[in-house]
């Protein structure tokens, strides 16, 4: 019927047919007849030269690995590239810029440590990154958590012992705790930036897996909300310490509200201002993508009016607005960091250094995708590793890649880290020369950036619904992510979530969806007779299907599960033989029978026939236990085979091996044949290495497909002799 | 050839062939012609009927399961069990005295208080526990546990206060101490009760399967070392403080040889005597099973002849051995635990109710397989709970089962809980009665019963090089178990092995092995090309198998690997196009060609052959793909097909849903076709919810079985028009 139906398929296959006849397999004869493992010799010389090979590619590639640029450089097409990666890089620098003064707001730095840290790294990145698209520097995520960092190594309560008239100590204060801030943020950046070398160097650039997409999604959500929350202040102006660790959240919020009516309303007109005109010019270059040759820069023209408009009103004088203050010409000099601070910081530097790893990985591995080029994940890492540990020595903190940015640099036509270089230099140029001419920025402009900045981040919402169609365990993560990080802080939040994403998978792999199988006529597929219509059942053969590994933590349940779907369970088999004995046997068949097939009935297999036909082969099947000649004519359950599928299963733990041993030896005691089909090979070395092949279980039970088990069980029920091997 | 192998083979299956001819299938195919979901009604209805049946039988259980001796006690064959039941009761009642007394000292209160949780507990499980032959009562692990925590609370440095000289001060702060360590070890014991109670009601006894059989044997090995370390001053009299906490044994070990000069000559002789003489017994025992009515009561007659030689000789008095000391007559009234002292205890409470209960739970199950009877894991909770939970208001400390009285229990013929029974009234008659006659008995006696009773824990140690043989992963966990046990004391060593194994999990999970297959001729089976001789690959088509999930911890690898492994990488094919186009065509044939083949020709793959026969299909790929005709006759790649074996893939998250999708569309866009063999059904509809079946994918290149898809591929590739379908 299948046949019939095959000739009016619409595919491409119609013409072809899956024709095989063969000897029905078991282990036993494919171990003896048909494979023959190859000599180790063979496979040692394969060995051997795979990993000559390797290595030789290794060598190579560790030449040019440490320094991309000796590779990518020298074959620098000037005239195709150069010209687009100068406009890129200049309009990526005007992003840099106003990014990098709001930022270290976020960091809980002064201003002119976002220039740094916009600089260095950026500058270092060109010679050691590989991902020619991404743009190196300040992140919005990153600045958070290292401004967590800072405010709880250095809160403001440290510095309040001067205070006599509030407002003169604060402004006293400000300066002990921001040198303070600065080391805690730098000191904290070389440690990064050592983690992630080493992580690099150790090739372990697989950390970053177990940030899986949903939890980043969930945790980089929670964290703009942490930014919005950090930035209220500056756009209200109000002056509210900042809190960290966790509840953080909460309790900013009910400081700023509770301070609210101190709102200085220039501060937030300004503010607004600056937000209502960012926002639009980013709807602008949203929505003329096409016709722009390069998107308006929104931030610079911001910066430069407000600034403008502050000095010219001396909004700082008259109306009391905060603006980013002294901005100290030129660089400064490298410093050792103050490593007395470090011992607290390591479980910080671990979280910072794995997040803004993955960030950067990500954002490259997206551009590489597009662009048709390789990222070298753990190259990535060193370069990163390096950017942030040497830059640390120049008073930078912690940088990592940036979104928007990125995306700046991308659609202006950025070919190559030249454009990220140029950007930097931009950076340089406003340092040396007219960072001074920032000091009337107000810092409720930055704030408007910043937030603006964020919408991004923010449209993350939408993946709730869409995950609640496509998986629940992935929304869970989501939701875990995003919760832990919010209520928790980002560092304690990020573990949580880890965590919870490891337990999913767990769960996933302890929970197992079991089924019995049924044949589809004439196809040698089998599938779940409780969801398809075309598979049928063989009277007296259950097979049993589970889709996961069996292992110490879900045993058990296989085992339950297998003795409740196929509805036999040994222990009642056995009390039914032993009452036989005792009682009569008409009146027992039936209530034995009955109890035993209460479960049975429902799934649809026709027991009367059943009965019928294994009434007489039970009696042999009996022979092989205990019980006495007169019982056995009674066929106290129907099934007389059971085939556990195991295709779906990838491993075995002794535990799990042991449980089904003891299973097939119940069942084989009570006569209930047990057949093993569809073990992988490397599974079944597992079972070699575990001696499952011992005692009553032998390879002559394992089948490599379901049907050859079905076809044998079969076989050897209507056959008296063969009997005793099992 | 097969057929021929077929012919010689000794297995009862050789007159057995597996026939088979259909159409090739895929799932498009299947979708719309051959299966048919059931509609829901039916399923729906089923489901109902399988519910009321569970809930029918759920009703029944809850009717008997809170007080399981209604259902065997009314059907208590008198004559033929309760002699055996007396006798069995005695014979473990004797041992449960001495053992009473001294699993006290383990739990660091005066030993009468082992005897009254060797009464109530025990004597309230017979009407509550469903197993017939377990022993519960004191037990050394959990009694050591309990023991950490009152000394944690309750050390002796808090009650050194009232110190003038050392001996009398001593003798004054025991009195409080133990006051204070009997309030902690009984509200302790209320907490753990209540634990395994609400556990057991919310039916989580699957909460045992965490701790799989080898993190068990470890952790319970490691108990027995700090059992035998906190026994080390009692056999040689000094009186060092006792430890708790990490690195506890090494402290008191240190302390005790540090105060070995000190060591009390005829403490130390009562115990070696007392030690030699039960290894002795314990031996007999052993030697003399089977003609051995009873076991000879060794411990209690230790108990007995040192006290009787205790008081005779008056060692407390002459020779300064530590006796018991008073034991109050008869029982107290019930008393209100210290409920204040709970905050402290919730973690330490947690650990004890978990391993309490995995301990009686897995003995339970071990008898009850022997004796072909049902536990009620959950049922089991409930009854221990209960037990821990009302008999620590009249004082006792918490109980699980111990092994050696167990198999006393069940040697000498105990058939029911009414064993169990008896051998509490046995330890019940001793409080009332005689108890004060043991004031005399010498700690040290005690501290040799224990020690004897350790050796089979340390027996353990013996699992370590089976365990190597079988599975290193689980050698790991045994290890890592024992070590983080003994070192960090059992509550965070239990913690930490857990977390452990449950990496281990994640880790099997996400390293998968990773093979090409090949297929054994006329067998329809395909296994590793690099295993197996008889495996061999067809020209052009490279069949991929890997065994494991394919989530976000590891779909990155399984890319990698399967581009290193097929030898096709769809950068290098891109690259190589794109360089065809600029250079001539001649000298990069080669060039691409050997680039792309370097892994391949190792896998001993025909490429000459392939690239003749394959040179004219891949014009018809490139077709499907941007380049122009002038580089589409050039075969940059000899794979034209590459089949992915998801056999034994158990489940797929988006992240991995995601990264196979990327895969298969830079594959299709260098013209390799990419197929899905072997998807369980389960998988397949997983699959759906992720949407995968979108854009590039359709469920045309999903099959059944991999020689589906192998037919398929090599029809397509015979095939022009159908090129187009791709």
């Amino acid at each position: 019927m299948a046949q019939e139906e095959a000739a009016d398929q619409p595919d491409a296959d119609s013409a072809l047919t899956y024709r095989l006849e063969r000897p029905v397999y078991d282990e036993a004869f494919i171990r003896s007849h048909l494979l023959h493992r190859k000599d180790n010799a063979s496979t040692l010389r394969q060995r051997l030269a795979r990993h000559f090979h390797c290595s030789s590619a290794r060598a190579k590639a560790a030449l040019f690995s440490f320094l991309p640029i000796l590779t990518w450089l020298p074959s620098y097409p000037v005239r195709q590239y150069l010209f687009s990666d100068v406009v890129s890089g200049l309009s990526t620098g005007v992003v840099q810029l106003p990014q990098g003064l709001a930022y270290a707001m976020l960091a809980a730095v002064p201003p002119v440590y976002g220039l740094y840290s916009s600089f260095y790294p950026v500058l270092l990145y060109t010679f050691l990154g590989t991902s020619r698209h991404i743009s190196v520097g300040v992140f919005a995520v990153i600045s958070i958590m290292i401004g967590g960092v800072a405010v709880r190594e250095a809160p403001d309560s440290l510095f309040l012992v001067a205070a006599n008239g509030s407002n003169a100590s604060v402004a006293v204060d400000v300066e002990a705790r921001d040198v303070k801030r600065v080391q805690v943020a730098v000191v904290l950046t070389t440690l990064v930036g050592l983690i992630q070398l080493l992580l690099g160097l150790l090739r372990f650039g697989f950390v970053a897996i177990y940030l899986t997409e949903p939890l980043v999604r969930g945790f980089t959500t929670a964290a703009a909300v942490h930014v919005a929350v950090s930035q209220l202040k500056y756009l209200l102006g109000v002056k509210t310490q900042r809190f960290s660790g966790p509840l953080a959240v909460i309790y900013s919020t009910k400081a700023v509200l509770g301070d609210i009516t101190n709102t200085n309303v220039a501060t937030l007109t300004v503010g607004l201002v600056c937000l209502v005109f960012l926002y639009g010019i980013k709807d602008l270059n949203e929505r003329f993508k096409k016709r722009l040759p390069i998107p308006i820069p929104g931030e610079i023209i911001v910066v430069i009016v407000s600034t403008g408009v502050s000095y010219g009103m001396s909004l700082a004088g008259t109306y009391e607005v905060d603006v980013v203050g002294t901005i100290p010409r030129g660089l400064r000099p490298p410093t050792v960091p103050l490593f007395s601070l470090l011992p607290s910081l390591v479980a910080d530097a671990f979280a910072i250094a794995i997040v803004g790893f993955s960030m950067a990985i990500s954002l490259a591995k997206i551009f590489a995708l597009k662009y048709g080029y390789n990222v070298d994940g753990n190259q990535e890492l060193i370069a990163i590793g390096l950017c942030n540990f040497i830059s640390s020595f120049f008073q930078t903190f912690t940088i990592s890649c940036s979104m928007s940015r990125s995306l700046v640099q991308e659609s202006t036509g950025g070919k190559t880290q030249i454009a990220g270089m140029l950007s930097s230099l931009v950076v340089l140029l406003v340092v040396v020369a007219i960072g001074f001419a920032f000091q009337s920025l107000p810092q409720t402009a930055l704030a408007a950036i910043i937030m603006v900045n964020l919408l991004g981040m923010f449209k993350q919402f939408r993946d709730v619904p869409a995950l609640w169609r496509t998986s629940k365990i992935e929304l869970a993560i989501w939701l875990v992510a995003f919760v832990a990080s919010v209520l928790l802080g980002l560092d304690y939040g990020l573990l949580v979530a880890v965590a919870f994403a490891i337990l999913t998978v767990i769960y996933r792999t302890q929970s197992p969806r079991s089924a019995i199988l049924g044949h589809v006529p004439g196809t040698g597929l089998y599938c779940d007779v409780a969801e398809y219509e075309e598979a049928h059942e063989y009277d007296g053969i259950k097979i049993f299907h589970s889709s996961a590994p069996i292992y110490f933590a879900n045993s058990d349940m296989y085992v339950n599960a297998l003795k409740e779907k196929t509805g036999v369970d040994p222990e009642n088999v056995q009390t039914a033989r032993k009452a036989q004995k005792k009682l009569g046997k008409n009146n027992i068949k039936q209530s034995a029978t009955l109890k035993l097939c209460a479960q049975h009935e429902e799934q649809g297999a026709t027991h009367v026939a059943a009965e019928q036909r294994n009434g007489q082969p039970e009696e042999g099947h009996a022979s092989s236990d205990m019980d006495d000649e007169d019982v056995v004519l009674e066929p106290v359950c129907p099934v007389h085979a059971i085939v556990l599928d195991w295709t779906s299963v990838c491993f075995i733990d002794s535990v799990g091996a042991k449980a089904i041993k003891q299973v097939i030896k119940e069942y084989s005691a009570v006569g209930v044949r047990v057949a093993v089909a569809g073990c992988s090979r490397v599974l079944l070395s597992e079972l070699d290495a575990l001696q499952f092949f011992t005692g009553v279980v032998t390879p002559e039970m394992v089948f490599p497909t379901i049907h050859d088990a079905l076809l044998s069980c079969q076989h050897l029920n209507s056959l008296r002799p063969d009997r005793t091997t099992q």
